[in-house]
């Protein structure tokens, strides 16, 4: 279960508001590399994990509190730059078609839906989706996913401060940076501290996977080429189970593929047997690129 | 450029035809974790890369291109489970109403939207979404995202491995399985040819994050705990360039975080000044919950 | 910023699991009327909120709190109904087809993509979105929506109720019914603790909305009726500003509405002036229904 | 049945075209606050009432054929503000490089893909989505939900017409509040025709909620606070049914909560038993940060 | 602007309730195929026609009007399947577990969010979308996304029409199917009476475009072939402005295709320049794929 | 299966990077008249094909894989219009605010999610989705739906073409625009080789519509009108099936329709039959607008 204090995890101070950076931060919001999606998936795989990973679970439990603090300090963030101080911007400015065109330019919505307020969308105004967030049920897997959050996350984080100037959005950005980097560690961490994840799931029993194909590297080019002796086309794999090779080629199962019709489904495009029918087929065999479509026709 | 040969990449057969089969296939074509997410992240990860990482840009172009070949073999297993032989299922069985549920007792949208045929949406029928896309620009955050695809794809197939009992369709599944050995592999190598990775993006300059958070564990219990002495909470970080540490306790800022008020927007939940307005006043000191509220009203 | 505890706040037990109910469960979860919806919405509330409302942004923090621990309780219920005890599913009895068909012929992305897991989507498997979250930056139309969402939210879980006969849910649900109940109220009474909201936004000068139209029942029936003497049709308004009056007729404006065309935009459906103009446009009076279609092609 | 008539509710006119406000309108056809909403939700609504309750079957239907006129209203004041008139945007002035930012700086699909016309999208260019929708099936929380629609809506339209200078915008604008403020009222006054509909739904027998939350405030703050004495914590419910009271902590069930493992799911993250199993637990033990995962892996 | 009157277009009956049925159903309303969507797009595209096209929006917006009561009737039809007479469905009966899994077994949303109404959902749940409108400003593109739409729509009520065995359903289906003949023929007809709409936009300038490539089919085959001679590879083209050609293969422009790199974005995948670059560069010279790589790297 | 090379299929060039232009090229990469929609609607509606139509399958499956091409090309387009040339845009003007904004100011999520690249999303930042895709497994719908995907994707390339005046960009679009004069052509030429596919799906038996409404236009005007005698009111019909006719007036079923109640669903907005009851019921009938309310509140 959880509690709340009203007081931000860290400050979050705005010199100079800024609606334009106020419609870049809903990325970190509710955009894909964004905080909701973070603290819902950390949350998610936390209620999935059996009482034997119970640390796993206060890991995972306890950063998706923080994130959800970090959701907190964004939406700040947001209405500090888009309303102001009132030094800055009194009802007069405002007014103005300049300040009209600042506050709506950017994303409508922050005003038309929300009254200059942080909301549950990305940069460009999409909401957020739960299709964002991965929760398998496998730790392993979870914990990819996750050093993978934190990594598009981090390199969000640092392209907004890379955009801004101003010394408070700075400052937060920095706090935001470092703790994705304690998460992307923290995360690896834990990867490292499992027997031996890989492939994931590392469960299945490998000897039922196809054996001719899970080391080779299938080169889809259309003329076959020799093994660029890639690291990932010769040498031990990451796995420490196999080979990498090379394979030229696609091997192929030298058949056309086509499924059954299926008489119920009204998938017939021409129009089916009638009176008139000998004199369409006429014309019909002027058109039709084969013989077999119209053998098809005929057989209903 | 793209080619294509009117061949599958790997033989599909069914035996027993199972509509119910039909629709968890869907998950592996058009859902987050399937076979149009990697085919379409891989392609766009390729694309921005610049010239000097043109090995990787060949990875993943080439390993694009094999998993359009998988959409291809699960659409053909969908529509074999959905229509069956001709022995197996005539006209006359189709009619029943025993078959008819199986048909539409699925996902109806097989039937009714694509006559008996695979989908670009997943095992629920929820519409497949460039969403589900990671593609970051930065390549070590896209490799990551790449296993992570590949170890919940995989996840994926071995449950559909599990579920199943068509020697047909475990054969196709024991190939899908193995390609996704391979690729994890690919990644996970990938990612060892990069000089130091860790944290992503590695080129922000990690003096410029605060050095007061990145690599310590901030507890969000009620209650401070004493260090549970994890290997997150101390011990050198995967990244070599610190040390675990742990805080019992969230900082905080000490302040109610509170925004602004903007007078475009209306946002005021009560009637503004009016002739009656004191009137209005007596009203609510009786209800309002402070005083603070009034004195915000009346200062309009 | 949010703290939690590893303990449920109010304890979920569920005697004979039960596939088909997990599925149903999710609509509390990651549905329209779900707590993933109210959690973020009261929370995006309180973000907007100025400081003289401290009052209003205290209760709908602590209310997401709360909601946030009702997300956990009915993952719990999910993970319980979906995997049951050791006792009563065997693995045996997990790979008969009967026990197949329980676990992937409700949703199947609960097995397939979660593990047999709580995920953040419906009850169809649709992932939640923030499109359901209201928060408007203005307080009374927030309260609005959170009590309607309430509301729904209430009647969606005595329908659960009133579907399951399992005691330890219909206990989980008689407590989540209860606290919908205080959040109703809670809700309605801060309605009330406003001076005078309605109509909302209450800051809007009124006497600048159309006078002839703000509190007239217009009638869309094809034929002009008789006033019917509704509540809604005469009488005082709700609001205390008006009367309710009766318009037999919509009054229309009585013009055909037709924008400009845009030359840029090659909206124009024929193919445009060429030497052999003159005798397409033959062609075309045999068909075109009108002159004016052809003086528009001519004037071009 | 529906039948139309070639004449706006209501004239509108655009005396300056101004594109980007064609963008800001977009919110009020195709957005989360807009008039495509309300039209299907009342009409939704009203296909689900049963005989007896005629008249608000009625009062729905006609609302919900008015509201299709709005969005008529609004889509011809799109067009207007994009395409303007032959006098102001003569053929060169298009294609001057400022005619054309102006053209697409704005949504751009209003250009590219309506070629200058309104689309069933929101201001952002996202498209409606029948998510937005309310339609429970129980009318005292339809009425709810419909206040709570106009309330957001009248909210929208105050914002724009706050944006604009345009006199006709203004006019158009005037009118749709004043529309906004009449359906609030009515939505109002129809709940007030109910019994006693509070908390809904209301046929739930109360009594089989759980007594002991039903009226109480459950604080989330980290440490125990008193009563704060709001009008929310003390005295007579709105329902009328009960009493508020104050809980200064949530009760928690004090135990931690972990599902049980499912063995057909993959979800185990290490390798499973195999003959090398000795000596990976080896290194196992060494980096796991319990005894219990690894007893977990050993019962397999 | 529209009317709207208290009858069905047509009756709408159901002998035998089937919950099921009400499932398949939503295909109709809320679907890709379905009314909402025809509704919807007709207006929208008679909105932006001009003047000159009067005919088009008259007959645009009278097949919009009469959508919107096929969408009533569908709606009808829902509720009947589901609610069922009192006769055949009493208290008791529901009761059973067999009534409820018939209840909910189905959209559980129909039972759990609408109290066993119709929602504007398609088959699966999923939500209606604007994105399934087209509506291009282009009235030739419009009329073939009619066709199709037609043509999509009279293709599903078909498969609705087989499966049913329901008298009353059949009737209502077979009056819908009928109706959608008669609008496959209008929009065909409507372009009948466009002089020369092919290609879509005709009035795009056609020799603005490329000319070797505008009449020639491109073989994609891996190895080329000799021209199969079909009626697409040979012939005049159906515009009547070219001669079919057959290319057997892609040209290709016969440059690998890299962007310039951007400093701005964080994109480098390696730390960058530090003191102890010379011996990070050393590990990396033993893994790094290619000299250029380090290349890159080096040049920062 | 697939194949690729690493050359683009026509050349792609950017003189004057134009990072607006790169956020329009968006619409035609994820949009729903987009290269992504085309290439994947192609390939799954080959793999619903039988046998006998194996060369619609191959034009289909070819076409896919030339679209798959473009696709690229636009892609590479966007990264050349965001980034330049180095001479260009060096690091210096990059960090001037002016650059700044030209990056970030367009769509958002090409910096911050991408890195300055392609995304799969369209020119408003909205994702990619397969229900743009249409594929109804019927032969003759499909090859209507790719006429018109061709008819509005083509009208988007000339929108872009009219907007940019890059000799490059234009090059490159006047490429894409010929492709897509081509398969409008050869969709309608395979559309020509069907027998008689009108009204789809022809395999329907037409005797089972209702005959009284397949070919009759049917008035939606408030007053009934004359027959207007436009082409599609009289006159043969393009089926070669029926003559038009005209109905002034939708007949009706002369019933208001309403569903049962349903007691299952809580469904009730007013309190259920308390002891108290007859003190409601008088204040009910002081408010309730009718009697027949009363009178089924009281049945229950």
């Amino acid at each position: 279960m959880f509690f709340q204090e009203p007081e931000l995890q860290y400050e979050v101070t705005v010199e100079q508001p800024d609606p334009h950076f106020a419609k870049l931060l809903q990325q970190a919001i509710g955009g894909q590399e964004g905080e909701m999606r973070v603290a819902m998936q950390y949350m998610f795989q936390a209620w999935a994990l059996p009482e034997e990973y119970e640390e796993y679970r206060t890991l995972l439990m306890e950063t998706a509190a923080e994130e959800l603090g970090h959701i907190e300090m964004l939406a700040t963030a947001v209405t500090k730059n888009l309303r102001g101080s009132s030094a800055e911007m009194d009802d007069d400015a405002r007014e103005t078609a300049a300040a009209a065109a600042s506050m709506t330019g950017q994303n409508p919505r922050q005003f038309l839906s929300a009254g200059q307020s942080a909301m549950p969308v990305d940069s460009n105004g999409v909401p957020f989706t739960g299709g964002y967030i991965a929760a398998s049920g496998n730790l392993a897997g979870d914990l990819y996913a996750n050093v993978m959050a934190e990594a598009t996350g981090r390199t969000l984080a640092t392209r907004l401060w890379e955009y801004t100037d101003d010394p408070g959005m700075k400052d937060m950005l920095s706090y935001l940076i470092a703790r994705d980097t304690m998460h992307q560690n923290q995360w690896l961490q834990a990867l490292e501290t499992l027997d031996d994840p890989v492939p994931v799931p590392a469960s299945f029993p490998q000897d039922q996977e196809n054996q001719d194909f899970n080391y080779t590297f299938v080169s889809t080019r259309r003329e076959t080429q020799p093994n660029p002796e890639y690291p990932w086309t010769q040498g031990e794999t990451p796995d420490g189970n196999g080979q990498f090779s090379y394979a030229a080629e696609q091997s192929g199962d030298g058949n056309v593929v086509a499924p059954d019709p299926d008489p119920m489904t009204n998938n017939d495009p021409n129009r089916v047997a009638q009176s008139a029918r000998s004199a369409d087929s006429t014309d019909a065999e002027a058109n039709s690129p084969s013989e077999s479509a119209d053998a098809a026709d005929s057989s209903e």
